[in-house]
């Protein structure tokens, strides 16, 4: 037992697509051609696609924090009154980010492992008509909780204010019907459900938003998104795009197409529900048991037992990286990603080994029950559904 | 469950060792330069490392079969008597390459499953003392069985017979002490445990069989290995080597060489040692339960129960290929490889997966059971053992 194979579990970055790996080798190409601008052009117009919106969809050469940011500084002034609902560490986030550039930040907090409930948003507000922005992450991922985006942006859509969705683990692992729900910016990044190594940020920007920007009085140069959506049109990014990810952008789109959004969401959801029934098997107490994500599920570490000798041990027994928890979390709880790259043969074997870390840590658990919960999910359902689709 | 990784767990080809594919990428080189040269001499140091012998060892541009019709070509002449221990389809491979090229073949032939015993090669050997060759597989791969090469080398070692050793699967699979146990030949192939695609054949050559190859009549050109060794001792190769396998193999052999070749090969045997655990848990027959490899271990398909189904359900359902029964054991037996970049993780999988096979074709299993068998046979080999190696 002496060879070991490095598996990355986490909720990001995620297992990569290996085509789109391969894809990304042809890198010696100038982004100032035709034959580049073809591509990204065909890039933009998939991105929609898969997106599922008529919104305009931009990229830019980011991480996903740039594109919040990008967000925040091209529709607001300073003082503007916003809300966050913040509900872990990406909801913390949106509050540095929105004080950096001076917002009056109105913050709805859940605890860790809840989540915001849209009833108190709408309270806030009734309560704060001037409001001009909510901030929300669909699954927050520092929790492995998901937020109810459909009902919040409900609420938002019948105000003026913009609701700024950052979607970054959600988009591919919840349903998120971007224009009829009302979500002005939703936001995403190459690292997660789109199987890619960072680098690449995306965001869809909803009429409502474009109509804030001329207005909008805060500074933005390098995620000036005006500037951004003229150049795209030509097949031209602003700046120097990242031409290696976007050709393994467009190996991925071009799987996602043959796959279906709606199988990618299923595949991730159902992994979360495996995971979930695995825990249960095992006595394990779930993190976020009331609004579970399906990009990751925490898992609270067993009495006794810190999280960061369970995350030691997948790597120094198994050569498998999973997340522990964030800030103070860390310690508390694991983390296990879902979104993207994975497949059920990933969790079979994950169990396998969270089975074995238990044993030799004091909690003793029957070898191959967490298992045995993963495989019956897995067999009840799959009967009756079409074949899974290989790369 | 609709993503599905595509996995290859057969006894070849194996997986590949992702530094070594990456390595491949640096193939635009010529390969009459000095730089190539210098590679091509530590690779060629490197293997005999590896392989843990004196004798000379060369590299072919060919598949392992390739090697094989050098060892015949070389050192024989027109109507030589010649030993063939066949007990699979790589053994008759013997006998027809033989056979092919006008030598005088006796067969001493084990039914599939079984392996041909030192003592019936022994007598054999006493009663024709003529003999100039004996050919055989270390490991059968087509039924998962292993051949005491040790015991058989020994006894060709006191007779004239240059022993010859089919090791595609055998090397980094089973002990091999190529020069103590007398083993003249001894041939390797790249997408063995070696790690990386098809297209490159090693072979170990002994001072005995470089005795025979001036008198030996047999025709011979590309594979003619007294050429080949002149030339390899200045770094070059008689014909145009296949340079992205050499670059693969080198970062190989660098691997092999921190991990350490004792323990690649108690990797894949403690890999099989934990599938017939799970095996014996699952209530599945053995096919070759007398001797079984290290490299690769032949199951019985159940009652009722075609193997090729089982094959077949393994690439549907979860995008595993394993291997079939080759020829006429095609439908009875299943094949799961050891050798090479396997890790115990890869059987925790397999074996769940082999579960609700069996199950959703009328063979109830408790599921979990064999995973358990596995992960026990885990805990109670690595307790004190030295950790992993991950690349």
């Amino acid at each position: 037992m002496h060879i070991q194979k490095p598996r990355l579990l986490t909720p990001g970055p995620t297992p990569l697509y290996p085509k789109a790996l391969q894809a990304m080798m042809g890198a010696e190409i100038h982004h100032r051609t035709q034959d580049f601008r073809d591509l990204y052009l065909s890039v933009l117009a998939d991105l929609k696609v898969v997106l599922g919106t008529a919104h305009d969809v931009l990229i830019l050469a980011s991480s996903g924090t740039g594109a919040m940011e990008a967000a925040v500084t091209n529709c607001f002034s300073p003082g503007d009154r916003v809300i966050v609902c913040s509900a872990g560490k990406f909801g913390e986030r949106w509050v540095e980010l929105a004080q950096a550039y001076g917002l009056d930040v109105l913050t709805l907090s859940a605890p860790y492992g809840s989540v915001v409930e849209p009833a108190t948003l709408a309270q806030a507000l009734a309560a704060n008509p001037d409001v001009k922005g909510v901030f929300v992450q669909a699954s927050e991922s520092s929790t492995g909780a998901a937020h109810d985006v459909r009902a919040m942006g409900k609420i938002a859509q019948a105000t003026p204010a913009l609701f700024v969705v950052d979607a970054i683990t959600g988009i591919g692992t919840m349903p998120l019907a971007i224009d009829p729900w009302g979500l002005d910016f939703v936001i995403g990044g190459s690292q997660k459900a789109f199987m890619l190594p960072p680098g690449l940020a995306f965001l869809s920007i909803s009429p409502k938003a474009w109509e804030r920007m001329d207005a909008a009085r805060l500074p933005r140069y390098y995620f000036d998104l005006r500037r951004e959506k003229k150049n795209a049109a030509k097949g031209e990014s602003s700046w120097t795009p990242a031409t290696s990810l976007i050709l393994g952008l467009a190996e991925v789109l071009k799987y996602l197409k043959t796959l279906g959004m709606d199988q990618l969401i299923d595949n991730a959801q159902q992994l979360a529900a495996a995971t979930r029934a695995a825990c249960g098997a095992l006595g394990l107490e779930l993190f976020a048991p009331g609004s579970p994500s399906g990009a990751v599920t925490a898992i609270q570490a067993p009495p006794g037992l810190s999280s960061s000798v369970i995350v030691k041990e997948f790597r120094q027994k198994f050569g498998s990286i999973i997340a522990d928890g964030q800030g103070e979390m860390k310690g508390r709880i694991f983390r296990i990603g879902h979104l993207g790259y994975f497949d059920i043969v990933d969790l079979f074997a994950l169990v396998a080994e969270l089975e074995l870390i238990l044993n030799a840590n004091g909690v003793p658990v029957k070898l191959g029950t967490g298992v045995a919960a993963v495989q019956t999910h897995y067999a009840s359902h799959t009967a009756g559904k079409k074949q899974p689709v290989a790369v």
